[in-house]
């Protein structure tokens, strides 16, 4: 069984777990979320989002969380950054990498953003000019790479397009994200290997959904396709807006205790995480989703 | 990526999933769940246990269980018969199955059993010996075949020895449990290729538990390694004995929608499972606790 020896966790819990809560969180809690992250040992978490706050209201305080967390030497910063606008605002909040996006998918791009792929992607290009410009790390996000709520499954040419066009644009790191979490294991490695046919599968990432259970599964598949940088987001932050009351994002405690169990090593404290996990939820009010995560805090209950 | 192309699903929700309930459940919802399963296509139900009522009174009823329900043919139906009594009783009940078992670890053969792993094994012998003499199929289950609560992770060695224990004594299937559910994909393939140099593959199942979240990587993973025969619990009945509160047997619908996402044929109908999950976890007044059919419940909920 090929798997790698280390892998790169991307935590998303602070923007992508958070962005759709209808409650404004505290943006203490929010600063706080991210230094216990960055101390856990995450080399890279998705900290903000510097999208319009008419759109995303619970993103508004990037800025802020940005000026208030004490940076980590070893963690990159990153933050959603869907125009020029956004990209001046994350430069000036000291974001170290700036994230852009397309989806795999005509019908999702049309209904989500109102317009083709070839102009969503055209309308990227003066953020990723300015990043590369500004000398900061750029990342593209290939959504829906496998399949969306509208058209169903994706062509694996639909998201090798797209690859290529963000690696054109000089993108430093490709994530291919399912993000509906339909995909399964098979599929995912027929993806990833053909994603990695025009892209060196050290800067591709696989940022999976938990939503029919699949994402654990889907992460070995990718490990065996050569990927060795996933997303994930502590407690299962991050509900399905395609699905509701069912989980999205993968849970960070559920990936960790996999590649650890594995020998795969990753830098980040697991125990750490799975108390940040109880904390968060406790902040939410809600339990985690985290399977790893609840039965790590039933033990540890049992013990006290 | 090396997958078979049919996958034998033992479902085992109406014995495994409930004997831990506390609550008496009536014999009629029993028999409507297994007939429900049954009916849905599932090529075996473990169905009953005969076991001491004193010992696990919720499965006191597996005679009335037995005579109540409308066997469909293709359908085998299993019970544990932990000895001779157990067997009788299983016989007169029209059981096409009897399941012995014994744990690899000597520690929690000690703790749960009172008796060594070699004197538990012989202790089965008599129930084998009837059941071949009856013509009556019979299994044979390595409980904490990766790890077990009291000693860590088990010796490969020692789940194998009790494999070939059991061949010995005629076993017509061999389960690989993970019974706490810690165990991760790399060690169950090489647990289950260690395994399958002394017993045929196309006899040896895979038993996991979701505890951790790790079981659908770890069926891809035995899958790999060329196992075909999988347990699950429909709407993952049965909690963890050792992680209270934590999710137990892996939910049915998750390893269908895996299986089937990725073309394998079980002969089962996921849309119905997904149904009956949702019916029994209303049956006792819980959340379902597999993540595929919560989302296919929300999506049905949101095309009403």
């Amino acid at each position: 069984m090929y798997l790698p020896s280390k892998v790169k966790i991307v935590e998303v819990g602070p923007r992508d777990g958070l962005q759709n809560e209808k409650q404004f969180i505290d943006t203490a809690v929010k600063i706080e979320l991210v230094d216990r992250l960055s101390a856990a040992g995450f080399p890279n978490v998705e900290a903000a989002s510097f999208v319009s706050p008419k759109w995303v209201p619970q993103m508004a305080d990037g800025t802020e969380v940005m000026r208030g967390i004490r940076r980590r030497p070893g963690t990159v910063y990153s933050a959603l950054t869907p125009n020029l606008r956004g990209f001046e605002a994350a430069l000036a909040a000291g974001i170290d990498e700036v994230v852009i996006f397309g989806a795999a998918s005509e019908a999702f791009s049309q209904r989500n953003i109102n317009c083709s792929i070839d102009e969503s992607l055209v309308r990227f290009e003066p953020v990723a000019q300015a990043a590369k410009a500004a000398g900061i790390r750029l990342r593209g996000s290939i959504s829906c790479a496998l399949a969306c709520p509208y058209q169903g499954e994706t062509p694996i040419a639909s998201a090798v397009n797209v690859a290529q066009r963000l690696l054109a644009m000089g993108c430093d790191e490709i994530d291919v994200a399912d993000t509906i979490g339909t995909g399964t294991a098979r599929r995912v490695y027929d993806v990833m290997r053909a994603v990695t046919e025009v892209v060196d599968p050290a800067r591709v990432s696989g940022h999976f959904h938990d939503t029919y259970g699949q994402a654990l599964a889907n992460i070995l598949a990718a490990m065996q396709a050569g990927i060795t940088i996933f997303h994930s987001s502590v407690a299962g932050l991050g509900g399905c807006p395609y699905a509701k009351g069912a989980t999205g994002n993968v849970a960070t405690e559920d990936v960790l205790y996999m590649l650890h169990g594995m020998g795969i090593e990753t830098g980040v404290d697991l125990d750490a995480v799975a108390d940040i996990g109880h904390w968060i939820s406790g902040q939410l009010g809600r339990k985690s989703s985290s399977r790893a995560g609840s039965a790590l805090a039933a033990r540890k209950a049992a013990a006290a």
